[in-house]
C-alpha cells in the first residue's frame, strides 16, 4: 500500500494504524490495526469510529491482510467478520464489497482498490464541504452532534468539514456542541477538534440544545449519517432525531451532511436500517481513558441503541460531494438522480 | 420542634440530619446539618435538593438555630444567608419570609412555623398526588425528568407522587426516566427511588427523550418545578424546556406538577425568573460518590445553566395541590385565582 497519513489513520511502511479515539483528549496513542482481527475489536470497542472512516480502515486491514501472503480464503472470511462489525454504518459494507470486487481481478486490484478508497474519502470531504460551506452565513451560531471531523473521515469530515472550511474562509461563528451522551464524542472528540482548529466553540449537555435554538445562538443545525435511505430518511448517532424536531419546532435550518457512500439505495426508507442496541453500562455510567464511573442502580433497565432515524422531511437539506439537495427533492427520488449522475 | 421522618430529612431529637443526596444511589449517609451554615453548604452542594424539601429543610434548620438560643438578630442574618443558597427555587424564599415573619411573635412561634412548613410540604405532596393520579391512564408509558420523589420533598413527591400514587392504586404504567445531565438526578435518584417502589422503569439519556415520545412508547410527560410565574411559565431543571418542545413536537401530554408553595406571583412571567449558572466543571465530566471524571479539554468553554424556563403554552395542564389548570385556564390567570382560593 501507498503511505496515507489522515487524522486518526496512518498507513506507513506496510504497517496500518489508529489513533485510539477512546483514549482522546487524554491522550495520543497510536493502536497497530492491521491485522482484521484487531481491526474487528477496534471497530466494536468505537477506537475507530465515524461512518466514512471504518469503510477506509477496514479495507486497509484487508489490504494488509493481503500483503502478508494471506489465501483468497483467508481474505473473504476476514471481509465478512469486516463488513458485520458495525450493523448500520454502511460505508463499512460498501467498503468490503467493493475490496471483495476487487480481489476477484488479484491482489494488487485489490490493493490499489483500498488506496482508491482513502483517495475517495478525502476527496469526498473536499467536495462536500465544497458544497456545505456556503450554506453558512457570516456571524452565524451552528449547533453540531457526535463527531464528524477529521477523525471520523479520511479527509477534512463532513459536518465539521463544513464548518472548518467555513471558518478558514473567513466568515466568523460559534459553534454549540452537544455532548452526546452516552459515548460523549462531542464532549470528547468535537471540542478538542475544535479547539486544535481555533473555532470558537461552547459545550453543551444535550438536553440544552433545545434552548440554543430557542434563544437564537444557533440557528443552524448540522450533523453527519450512518446511513442514508433511497428516500433521504438517514440513520446517525442517537440524538439526531431530537434535534430535528426541535429544529422544526425552533424555525431552525437543519442539514445531514454526508459522502456519497454513506448512501444506501437498497433501503428505500428509514424503517429498513438496522439499528444496533448497545451495552447498557453505557447509560449507568461513563467510562473511558477519563476513568470509569456508574451512577445509575447496577440492575436498572435501559435502553441504549447507538442511533436513531430522522425523516427526509425534517431536513433543510442533505448536503452530499455530489450536490445539495432539499427534503422535496429528497421525496422526489432525487438522491437516487444524484448519485446515478456521478 | 417535633419528630419528622421523611425519605431524606429526619428532625428527631433535637437533631436535624440530611441523607446525603449527592451520595446516592451508592450510600445512604445521613448529615448533621442543624446549623444554618452547613445547611447552606448542604442545599449549595445539592446535598439536599428539590425545591420543597429545601424550603422545609431551611426552616428545620432556622428552628434548630433558635433552640440553640441564638439572637434574634443572628436567625435573622442566617435566614437571609440561607434564603440565599440557590437562586431559582421559589419555596426556600417563601419558606424563610414565613420564618421570619414568625419569628416576630416569638420563638415558639418559629418553631411552630417550620413544623407548620413540614407538615403543609406532605399534605400538599397527598393533594397534588389526588389531583394527578387520575389524570394517568392505565397501561399508560410515561416520562419523566430530573427527580421529584419523595426525596425532593417532606412527601410523597411531585409528579413522582402522581405516578407512585397512580401505580399504587393498581394502573399498570411504565416509566421512562431521563438520566438529566449534568448532575444524573434521573439515573441516580430516580432510577433508585422508582426501583425501590417496583415500579416498572428503563432509564434513557436525555438524547433519546424524542425517540420514546415519537414511537409512543411514552404518551405523556410530568415534571416538577422550581418556581412558577404568575402566568404559569415555570423554571425547571435544565432540559425542561426540550421535553415541552418534543411533546407538543409529538402530540404526547404535557405536566408541570408542583404545590402552590412554588408558585412566584411576585413574577410576572418567565423572563422575570432568575437562572443560577453553575460550575463548568459538572458539563466537562461528572463527579460524585461514584467517583470524578472529566473527559472534556480542560479550558474548553462551557454553557450551564441549572434549570430552564418553559412557557405555559407548552403544558397540557398544571397540576397544583389545590386544582388541576389548562394552560388556557394559566393564560387567563388562573392560577391567582386558584391560589386565592385557598
Amino acid at each position: 500500500m501507498r503511505k496515507f497519513i489522515a487524522s486518526a489513520l496512518r498507513v506507513e511502511s506496510g504497517v496500518v494504524r489508529l489513533l485510539d479515539q477512546t483514549r482522546l483528549p487524554h491522550e495520543e496513542i497510536w493502536l497497530d490495526a492491521g491485522p482484521p482481527e484487531a481491526m474487528v475489536r477496534s471497530i466494536r470497542a468505537l477506537k475507530v469510529r465515524g461512518a466514512p472512516l471504518i469503510g477506509v480502515a477496514a479495507a486497509a486491514s484487508l489490504a494488509w491482510q493481503a500483503e502478508q501472503g494471506a489465501s483468497d480464503e483467508t481474505l473473504r472470511d476476514s471481509a465478512g467478520r469486516l463488513r458485520a462489525a458495525r450493523p448500520t454504518a454502511v460505508n463499512l459494507m460498501a467498503a468490503m464489497d467493493r475490496m471483495l470486487g476487487a480481489l476477484d481481478q488479484g491482489r494488487d486490484a485489490l490493493i490499489a482498490e483500498a488506496e482508491a478508497l482513502f483517495d475517495e474519502d478525502v476527496a469526498l470531504c473536499e467536495a462536500i464541504a465544497a458544497q456545505g460551506a456556503p450554506l453558512i452565513q457570516d456571524g452565524e451560531g451552528l449547533l453540531t452532534h457526535c463527531n464528524t471531523g477529521s477523525i471520523a473521515t479520511a479527509g477534512v469530515g463532513t459536518a465539521l468539514g463544513v464548518i472548518r472550511r467555513a471558518w478558514e474562509s473567513g466568515k466568523k461563528l460559534h459553534v454549540y456542541v452537544d455532548e452526546t451522551r452516552p459515548l460523549l464524542q462531542g464532549g470528547r472528540l468535537t471540542a478538542w477538534e475544535l479547539r486544535r482548529l481555533g473555532v470558537p466553540c461552547t459545550l453543551i449537555t444535550d438536553s440544552m440544545a433545545a434552548l440554543i435554538l430557542r434563544d437564537g445562538r444557533a440557528s443552524r443545525v448540522l450533523v453527519g449519517a450512518d446511513r442514508v435511505a433511497a428516500n433521504g430518511d438517514f440513520a446517525n448517532k442517537v440524538g439526531t432525531y431530537g434535534l430535528a424536531a426541535l429544529a422544526r419546532f425552533h424555525g431552525a435550518e437543519f442539514h445531514a451532511v454526508l459522502p456519497r457512500s454513506t448512501v444506501d439505495l437498497g433501503c428505500p426508507d428509514g424503517a429498513t436500517i438496522p439499528i444496533e442496541q448497545r451495552d447498557p453500562d453505557e447509560v449507568r455510567g461513563a467510562s473511558g481513558a477519563f476513568g470509569s464511573v456508574r451512577w445509575a442502580p447496577e440492575e436498572v433497565d435501559v435502553y441504549n441503541p447507538a442511533f436513531d432515524v430522522t425523516p427526509a422531511a425534517l431536513l433543510t437539506s442533505m448536503v452530499l460531494d455530489c450536490g445539495v439537495l432539499t427534503a422535496e427533492q429528497l421525496a422526489e427520488g432525487g438522491l437516487a438522480r444524484a448519485l446515478g449522475a456521478r
